[in-house]
C-alpha cells in the first residue's frame, strides 16, 4: 500500500506554521505496513489542490488530505475531493445534529455556512470528530483507492487519527500484511552526543534500527522493527530495548512513547504516597503547568507559588529578606530557602524550587543568562544543584523545568 | 515567478524530523515577489525525486531542492537534478580544494566519495557553503527555469539562504519586480465563524486578500498585498487593516504579527503602571508561565499562586474555608475570593483568578468539564465571568488562560 499526504493551507505553504500533523501521521503509517512515498503542500487554492489530488490518485493507493474543513469560504478541501472523485456528497444527519447542538450549548444560532461541514461522501465512510465541529471522511473509489479527509487543527487531528483513522486503516489493509513497529525511549539527564557515545555500537543494525533525536532538554532513541506479525516485532524491540537500557545505565531512560517526564513524576509521587509543592522563580509557573497537564495530579500536587518578586518570596514562602540581600535572589541559599518554604507553607512531603536568569536581561558578570539553581527539600534534607542552560528565554525555562522534574524523578525510588 | 520546494529525505517523509528549512525559505520568498505554489517531500529515492522534479519543471519557474547533498550513497539529489536536466556537471576546483582543506585541518584523508560534493552544473552557478563541505548550486535551463540545490542541515541551510540564495534571486528577479507583503491581525474574544460574519464583505477582494485562520482560543486574519514596491504594499495593507478594525469593532484586534496576547497584557500593565498577581486553579500555572515568557515582565508581575488544593486556597490566598464548603471550589464565589486574595497577599493592583473543571475527571452533573470561572479584582471592584470551554484537558487550560488574559487586556485602557 502506497500512501501520500496532501496538506492544505496557505499558512503552511508560506511557512507561517510548521506541519506537525503530517509528521504525526507519517510516523504511524509504517506500523500498518503502509509506506509513505510523497508529501505535498498546497495553499487554499482549489485548482492546485485538484491538480495535486489527480496526481496523487495516479501514483498512490491511500491519499490523506489535512486541513481546509472549516466553515469558511476558503475551506474547500472536501468540496474539491468530491469534485475530483465525482461524488455528489450527502448531508450526514448525525453530524448536522452535533453541529446544531454544539452551537446551542453555547447559546449561539448556527451560521448556515457551517452546515457544509456535515456533508459526507456517498461512497465511503464518515470519520466522526470527537473534539470539533467538522467530521472527517474516507472517500472510496471504484478502483480501490481511498482519499481520507482530515481537519487541520492538531487538537482535532491527533485524536481523529488515533481513534478513527488507524482502526479504519487496520481494517482496510487486513491483518496479515507485514508490519513495522517502533518504540521511543526517552532520556532527560544527558545530551545527544553523550547518549550516542554510550549506544554507538547499537546504532548500525538493520532490524531493528535505532535512531537518536534531540529536542529541548530531552533525547529520544527510536527503535524500529520489521516483522511478519506484531508479537515478532515486539520481541525484536524488547530485546533492543534491554540492550539500550544496559548500555545507558540504570534509571537513565525515564519513559517510553507517550510517557512524558511530568506523567512519570506524578505516577512516582502517587506510588510513593508523597505530596508536592513548587516554588518557581525563573521557570515562572511552567513546572506547575506541566504537572497539572497530567490528569489526576490533584491527588499529589498541593500548590505552586510563582514568587517572581523578592517581596513575594518573603510573603508567600517565608524566605528571609536578609538572606536575599546577602546572597541575591539567584543563589544557592535562595533556592534552598524557597524549596523549604514551599514545604513549610503547604505541608507537602517534597518542595522543589527554581531561581535563575532566564534572559535576555538581568545578567551580571557573575550571574550569566542561563544560570539556574534548583532546590529539592524533603523531611530529611534539602539539596541544591547549579545548572548553566543555553538558549533563548523560553529554552532556559523549558530546560530548567526539565531538570527540576528529572531531579524529582531520581529522588523517588 | 512561481516557486516550488522539493524537500528530500526519508526522515522528513516519515515525520521523524519536522521540515523547518522549507518553512524558513517559504517565509522569505514573497518579499522578492516570488509566490510559492507547491511544496513536495520525497524520500531518499532517485526515481521519485526525478518524478517530482519533472513535474515541478512543468508548472513552476524556480525549484528549490533541500537535502541529499552529503557524501553518502543515499545523497543523490544533485546527481538526479543533473540527470533530469541533462547537465553533465563538472568538477569545481575551488570546492574540491576546500574539501581537501576541510579534511586536512582535521588530520583525515578525504574519502574519494566526498569528491562528488564538488561537482557543479555546467550551466548555472555555484552557491558556496560557508559552514559545510557541500556547496549548493543553481542549475539554469535554456527555457529560463532554475533549479536551486541546497544542503539539508539547518545550520548550513539558513546561512546559505541568507547569504547566497537571496542575493542570487534578487539579481534574477530584478529590482523592479512586484513584491508581496502580509500582516496578521490577532483576535482573542470571538470564534472563527463570528469573526467571518463580521468581515464577510471584505473577504472576497483580490488585492489585498484577507483570509481567516483559527488556533486554540484565537482567530487570525491575514492580509496579503501585491504591489510594485514595499511602501505601496504597506499602503494597501494599512487601508484594509483600518476596514477590518472598523468592521470588527473597537478594541477587538489585540495585536498584529508577533504580538502575543501575553505581550500586549504586559505592555498595557507597564503603560498603566499597574502590578499583577495571579491565583490559578484549573489553569495550573499556565497564565503565569505565559506572562513570564515576556521579557521585562518582572516590572509588573509580582506573584502567582497555583492553589490546586482547597487547603492551599485558604493558606496561601486567605480564601474562607466555609465559603468553599458552601459553594464549592469551582464557583463564582471562589473565583471572587481568589482574585481578591491574590491582591491582598501581594499588594498588587490587579488580581486575576481561575477555577474550573479541566477534565477528564472531576465533573458533576451541575459542573461539567469545561466550566470555568474567571475573577478579576482591582482597587474598585471584583467581577467574575463564567465560561464553558470545549476540548481536552490541555485545550481547556489554554482557552481559560486565553480568556483570562483577554479579560485583563480589556480591563485596561
Amino acid at each position: 500500500m502506497r500512501a501520500e499526504i496532501i496538506s492544505v493551507g496557505t499558512e503552511l505553504l508560506l511557512g507561517q506554521i510548521v506541519d506537525t500533523n503530517a509528521a504525526y501521521l507519517s510516523r504511524l503509517l509504517p506500523e500498518l505496513g503502509i509506506s509513505m512515498h510523497y508529501r505535498v503542500t498546497v495553499g487554499d487554492n482549489t485548482y492546485r489542490l485538484a491538480d495535486a489530488l489527480r496526481q496523487a490518485l495516479s501514483r498512490s493507493d491511500i491519499i490523506f488530505t489535512i486541513g481546509g474543513l472549516g466553515p469558511t469560504q476558503d475551506d474547500l478541501t472536501k468540496e474539491t475531493v468530491a469534485q475530483v472523485l465525482q461524488d455528489p456528497m450527502q448531508l450526514h444527519r448525525e453530524s448536522a445534529e452535533q453541529l446544531r447542538a454544539f452551537f446551542a450549548a453555547r447559546g449561539i444560532q448556527m451560521p448556515l455556512s457551517n452546515l457544509k461541514q456535515a456533508m459526507v461522501p456517498t461512497k465511503g465512510r464518515v470519520l466522526e470528530n470527537p473534539l470539533g465541529t467538522a467530521p472527517g471522511a474516507a472517500f472510496e473509489t471504484a478502483d480501490g483507492k481511498v482519499v481520507i479527509v482530515l481537519p487541520g487543527p492538531p487538537r482535532e487531528f491527533v485524536p481523529m487519527v488515533d481513534e478513527r483513522v488507524i482502526p479504519y486503516l487496520r481494517e482496510r489493509v487486513g491483518e496479515n500484511s507485514p508490519i513495522i513497529r517502533s518504540r521511543m525511549l526517552r532520556i532527560a539527564g544527558l545530551g545527544e552526543s553523550s547518549v550516542e557515545d554510550k549506544v554507538k555500537h547499537l546504532l548500525s543494525g538493520a532490524n531493528p534500527t535505532v535512531a537518536p533525536y534531540a529536542s529541548t532538554g530531552e533525547v529520544h532513541l527510536r527503535i524500529t522493527a520489521n516483522a511478519d506479525d506484531a508479537p515478532a516485532a515486539e520481541r525484536l524491540i524488547d530485546e533492543m530495548d534491554r540492550k539500550l537500557v544496559e548500555a545507558l545505565g540504570e534509571n537513565v531512560v525515564f519513559g517510553r512513547d507517550g510517557e512524558t517526564l511530568e506523567k512519570v513524576v506524578v505516577e512516582k509521587l502517587l506510588r510513593c504516597k508523597l505530596t508536592l509543592a513548587i516554588a518557581e522563580s525563573c521557570t515562572g509557573g511552567l513546572i506547575a503547568d506541566r504537572i497539572t497537564d497530567v490528569p489526576g495530579c490533584s491527588a499529589v500536587f498541593l500548590a505552586g507559588v510563582v514568587s517572581y518578586g523578592n517581596d513575594a518570596k518573603a510573603r508567600l514562602l517565608g524566605v528571609d529578606e536578609q538572606l536575599i540581600r546577602d546572597y541575591g535572589a539567584v543563589s544557592e541559599s535562595a533556592a534552598k530557602a524557597m524549596a523549604e518554604g514551599a514545604r513549610n507553607v503547604t505541608g507537602a512531603g517534597i518542595g522543589i524550587s527554581t531561581t535563575g536568569i532566564a534572559g535576555p536581561t538581568g545578567a551580571t558578570p557573575e550571574k550569566p543568562v542561563g544560570l539556574v539553581y534548583i532546590g529539592l527539600s524533603d523531611d530529611k534534607d534539602t539539596t541544591v544543584r547549579e545548572f548553566r542552560f543555553s538558549g533563548a528565554r523560553k529554552d532556559v525555562k523549558q530546560r530548567a523545568s526539565q531538570a527540576a522534574l528529572e531531579m524529582l524523578r531520581l529522588h523517588m525510588v
